[in-house]
């Protein structure tokens, strides 16, 4: 199985919104054929494995398919796998973890069972659900996972009084970023990032032209659509905007530049309508977004983490210190420590001359 | 030698101002005997190894001597340890490093070599000054080795607005602050500290009453005398303060609770005169302070920052956010993130469920 979960860590970024799996095909301690997820509408990890047993002239008939997720049973873009396992004879399928995916759970697995396969569930659960969080949480809670990246000098600072941000962290860091960026479906910044910094939010990687690379969709929190028609971020497609405006010439004029919009204003009226998070990933989850990469300043990186939606921060800390400067996020005043949002360190390693933190969210 | 600077690090806390050695006694690949330095005063690491090899009945001519330092040469507290190596008849010294003290300085491997010993220096040359960087420091400088150690949230605050600030780290993390403290020869802290917080700053360790342990000598910065004498950290001595004072009455009553004072007013003649960060250290070095250990606030651990006089960053981060709140550091506001000051991260872990980094100036 971890030859498996090794394997589906290898597919390609592209098997979005199918969650990335891993199959290995064994007989008598002999690996007969591996395969991973392809690209979306493209073949499945257990039909690849099944493929290559046959491209290397193996009888696969009585082996054992470890697969890192349940084998689907559904007719969607793809035949199900369950059925072609069954087809191909095998004796025995162990699976990492149930499918989430609604039109599966446990369905797969009941193909197998009454073909009479031999089946067991569970092995690696944990790395197998973790290898496609997103894909996991869209399916348990309807929402993409979400991730907020931020980098600050040792002493917590983003920038100087001035507004200079640029570097505090080194290009490193910086092309750590960038990988992370890779992974995500969805890049999300704010209205006053694309101001202040008119950002590109673009993957680049050394030697690949951004052309050659996956490059997530950009979406932009934007209330009063005050994103200029020439900043950088739109001059890639595709663009959304989530906003709360109401004025029919700014809507005109953004959609007939390409941009996708999405009304999304927060349920109580105000004076300045702003978007409501909430909305925004349920919109996001709607159209299959697993996975969402937020880069983007204090103000909405503070109301992300208010609304509890940040499931993992991503923090650079570069050996450096600021002294003054503006804070990592806006949040409200506390009036004691134990208020705090406490999160857990998930992983913490350097990078470069820069401290690397994950940390995920206590709930 | 490896062993060596093993046993010198087990030497006591109490051998300062000397340094933490460490000697093995070897002959024919047996270990004949070894030792470390003991409390000031008492014996030398070369004289416990010769005594041991003796109790334990070996004959240690023609022998090698590792020793993590080059043995001594001069009448100090104790006689001179080449001395009593040579008259041991050893064959071979092995020492990891030169003494930096003006009064050995290369005098102690002479002595060796004019005895007809063979005698080599600088295996782990770095390892064995690093186990005594304060002491090293005092004698190439004159100044301490300066350890700041903070506390603060993953969004870089130390308290929020209100003030409070107990506890961002938890029991763990303030357990690990705490042998920092013991391992230092003095705890310094500031008149803001006093004030606000009313520390003991004493050595805390689990199951072992406070007069059980090493207490390092207190001191304060507080350039007007305003510590009032009911203040927990009087309360035990010796405490030492460094001053800019000149009012008599003051000085009389501090001097009559038993304190010391320091009058190291800055050179620049002020309406509100300033304690001189150059002049505390000079002084310190002068009573052979090695270690001074910081705890401050933003203030006064800002002053010694901007004066290069930290040698040594001790962070510790809770995986907490607080959003607003105070900054680690005063520091003068900066116009571009090149003028920020930049140091090399020189270990980074996890204390329990913080994160602790130490890291060092790039001078």
């Amino acid at each position: 199985m971890r030859m498996a979960l090794e394997l589906a860590s290898q597919a390609t970024m592209a098997t979005s919104p199918n969650p990335k799996v891993g199959c290995l095909i064994v007989k008598d301690g002999q690996i007969l054929g591996k395969g991973c997820t392809q690209a979306v509408g493209q073949a499945h990890a257990e039909v690849m494995a099944l493929r290559d047993a046959a491209n290397r002239g193996h009888d696969v008939r009585g082996a054992t398919a470890y697969v890192t997720l349940e084998p689907c049973s559904h007719f969607g873009r793809t035949p199900p796998c369950a059925n072609a396992l069954v087809e191909a004879k095998l004796a025995r399928v162990v699976a990492a973890i149930k499918d989430a995916n609604p039109q599966v759970a446990g369905r797969g697995l009941l193909i197998l069972q009454n073909a009479g396969m031999q089946v067991e569930v569970g092995l690696y659960a944990d790395e197998a659900r973790e290898l496609n969080r997103g894909f996991f949480q869209r399916m348990e809670t309807g929402r993409p996972w979400v991730r907020l990246k931020m980098a600050a000098s040792l002493d917590g600072l983003t920038a100087l009084p001035n507004g200079q941000s640029q570097w505090i962290t080194d290009a490193t860091a910086r092309l750590d970023g960038h990988h992370w960026r890779a992974k995500a479906d969805v890049i999300l910044t704010g209205i006053g990032t694309v101001l202040s910094d008119d950002p590109q939010l673009t993957v680049r990687l050394p030697d690949l032209a951004v052309d050659q690379v996956h490059q997530p969709r950009k979406v932009i929190v934007d209330s009063a659509l005050r994103t200029p028609l020439q900043a950088k971020i739109l001059q890639q497609t595709p663009v959304t905007i989530f906003h709360a405006s109401n004025d029919a010439d700014k809507i005109a004029s953004m959609q007939q530049a390409g941009i996708e919009l999405h009304h999304a204003a927060a349920p109580m009226p105000e004076r300045n309508p702003r978007v409501d998070i909430e909305k925004v990933l349920e919109i996001l989850g709607q159209q299959q977004v697993n996975d969402v990469h937020i880069e983007a300043g204090a103000t909405l990186s503070g109301a992300f983490l208010q609304a509890n939606r940040v499931d993992e921060l991503l923090l650079y800390l570069a050996p450096k210190l600021l002294g003054r400067g503006r804070s990592m996020f806006d949040l409200p005043v506390l009036h004691s420590v134990s208020e705090a949002k406490i999160l857990a360190i998930h992983e913490l390693r350097q990078i470069g001359e820069a401290i690397r933190v994950i940390a995920r969210w206590q709930k």
